[in-house]
């Protein structure tokens, strides 16, 4: 996968073989191979300014701090003061050069034998800073966040449980990545609780209506992309240059009301099933961190339409699970392990299909790629698919069954790339449940 | 319609007495009952510092001046400088007690026989600009656009094209107002031009699609509803309180390629069909000067579930025109006049309903009607409609035929309450079609 042609063959950032200078825990996500951008502050800091940060084993280097010390000397970043702003968009907005000089200045300051970081302990204690000390925020300011439905296990489940195995998959699904608008304004950071969805409900048995707590309270494992600098509106990005338009990956959790969504969403699509809340990782892990792990994805058939067309490894080897931890206290279960790599579409054609109609995407846009389902009962990424619509209950530890997500369960996701000797991860991805506040 | 406790019974602003102290048409929509607010700045002014107005008859009244030179001495204005921002988001935020503020201000400065407008030419020269010495911008920063669906006529005239007139209405249609995440990034002002979006589309008579540039481009006529202050995620706005979440309203065209959106959209609704653009008029209609024109809606059977149910005077008397400007230079053709009143959903359900499971809106936030369709042909408010899916066509003056809009086309949408010698009205929404740019 070719992000651009200035991109160096190798990435001296990517290097196996780079160690930082203090020791990193050989399965802490956040290795020096990573080093993925967040917004963080201080919690003892009075005045609690939030600033740009970089997570490296169980620290976060404070990239404001740097850039105060005098440490970003190239002609993007110099003088600019990004890294004080309270979301990465800006930073994103300046596009590949930026994030290039960026992470080649991270990557020396940690690892080059002469860096002032670490030579300087007045400098480290400025800031590198223990993560235990630090409160995440949003990374992003997100204009808008689209959700596709790319893996074609999930789709056909789904379209199975509805439809029927032989109408399973719409017919226009296997020529274009479906995509859909989410709600922008409920993106919360991982460690928001969740509370349970009222909406209209009809129940079994019944024809009209209710409105009442949601009865099937699901999540889906999802990953999110973060998108950037953007390109105006009625301007195509075209699927070989559209990798260039993606600053990174978190990890995404669309929490789904499967009840209110199954009676609202003919004709028009998901709206009050999905737009009560959508989880995100703290750390968008950069899309360089990520190309040593490029894989290919399932083979197209159909071939796609030419603007769709992508060449060589287009999906990524990153291994994703979910832990659900019940209420009631029994052991976490692991409710999915999967991989990107089961997604039929790729982020090049998510972003080409997107941009094709002139649509404008806008940095710090986020696109959600849909539910990260596996061929195997194990992968499937929602409790609606992995207890098949309730039917196939999972069993915890305490005996008790669990179909959909009772209020006080946590879910967490997670995923990591699996390096010789280290890993590029994504950290935790987590949300609790509420119960439902009855106004009515 | 109740907007809130604290409103006076009988509002001095919209008196249909009232009258500017300069001369106002009895047709021009923005009469002293009026006093609509846009972003705009001034086309010889080198700097080009956008800023807040009012538009009566035809001039614009700089409110950055009139604050500049002490007019507003409230206390929720005073010193704020709200009126110098790019957008109204910021005095949207502040709610109603500003809104009121301000409008009681402006109102006494334009037909106080005392005020300091009307005595001091020197303020007069700075604060009362010519409508055609000012460029308009976006008004509104949109947060998240949601669009409706909220005409029985439309909904029931597009579901008999689908599915046939005895499945016309899904069965959730009069239960809940239907309603989809759009797209904020590609909402544009009132001029901008439309460039022919291209997509999948599958031709007549086959069954795999190919891309090419819609050949079934539409226009459908909305208003568009403007939100604030907002609410916090998991705390839905009650009915009765929800239309003290309205701002105002402008008129807002959701462009569509039908071609596009007929392959794309099931199972998860509209996409690249609607959002290549969406347009929107510059001049936001306080709910204040709206108020005098309200009017009960249809009549809903069966009676909508508790937290939707609504009392008294629910619509709005506001009449509605779309004009087609055809290319070949032809008559323009009034291609809809049609009545807000005829919308189904009135404005409380939708906010109501939006929220009902936490979702947030947040101030600027804008929500579309849905097309505004009534009873009769001439009052369907899209060609799709109008025309049947194309097979009765539109006959120009010139004697050709129009079906889907054409390059050259311009569309215009206009809209106002009719009072007693003055208007409330929205002014232009409008849009050339360009052709499509073709890079595959």
């Amino acid at each position: 996968m070719n992000v651009s042609k200035s991109s160096p063959k190798v990435d001296p950032t990517t290097d196996p073989k780079l160690r930082a200078f203090f020791h990193v825990a050989e399965d802490s996500p956040f290795s020096v191979q990573n080093l993925p951008y967040g917004v963080f502050r201080k919690k003892e800091d009075t005045l609690r300014t939030a600033r740009i940060g970089v997570a490296i084993g169980d620290k976060v280097l404070d990239l404001a701090a740097l850039d105060a010390f005098g440490q970003f000397t190239g002609p993007n970043l110099k003088g600019k003061k990004v890294f004080s702003a309270q979301s990465l968009n800006a930073f994103i907005a300046m596009g590949r050069p930026a994030w290039r000089e960026a992470r080649l200045t991270i990557s020396a300051l940690l690892t080059s034998p002469d860096s002032e970081l670490r030579n300087d302990t007045f400098l480290q204690q400025r800031a590198l800073i223990d993560m235990t000390a630090c409160e995440m925020m949003l990374p992003v300011e997100v204009g808008d966040y689209t959700d596709f439905y790319a893996s074609r296990h999930h789709a056909t489940n789904v379209g199975t449980m509805l439809r029927g195995a032989e109408n399973a998959l719409n017919p226009n699904w296997l020529h274009l990545p479906v995509g859909y608008h989410g709600r922008s304004s409920s993106v919360v950071l991982s460690g928001a609780d969740i509370v349970r969805p009222c909406g209209q409900i009809v129940p079994p048995g019944s024809e009209t209506p209710i409105f009442a707590p949601s009865r099937s309270l699901d999540y889906e494992l999802e990953v999110g992309i973060v998108v950037g600098p953007g390109n105006a509106l009625g301007e195509p990005v075209p699927v070989e240059r559209a990798v260039g338009q993606v600053f990174g990956m978190v990890l995404l959790n669309d929490w789904s009301a499967r009840d209110i969504q199954k009676w609202e969403y003919q004709p028009l699509g998901p709206f009050l099933g999905k737009n009560f809340a959508t989880t995100i990782s703290p750390w968008v892990v950069p899309i360089d961190a990520l190309i040593p792990f490029c894989c290919a994805g399932p083979e197209q058939d159909p071939e796609p339409l030419p603007y769709l067309q992508t060449r060589g490894k287009a999906s990524f080897d990153i291994h994703l699970e979910a832990h659900l931890y019940p209420h009631d206290g029994s052991d976490a279960l692991l409710a999915c392990a999967t991989n990107y790599n089961h997604l039929y579409w790729n982020v090049a054609q998510m972003i080409a299909h997107h941009t094709s109609n002139g649509c404008n995407l806008r940095a710090g846009d986020l696109l959600g790629t849909g539910t990260v389902s596996g061929p195997e009962k194990e992968s499937r990424g929602c409790l609606l698919e992995r207890t098949w619509k309730g039917e196939e209950p999972l069993e915890l530890s305490s005996g008790a069954k669990r179909t959909y997500l009772e209020d006080g369960d946590l879910l967490t996701l997670t995923g990591w790339c699996q390096g010789e000797g280290y890993r590029v991860g994504f950290g935790e991805c987590a949300g609790r449940i509420l119960p439902a506040r009855i106004s009515h």
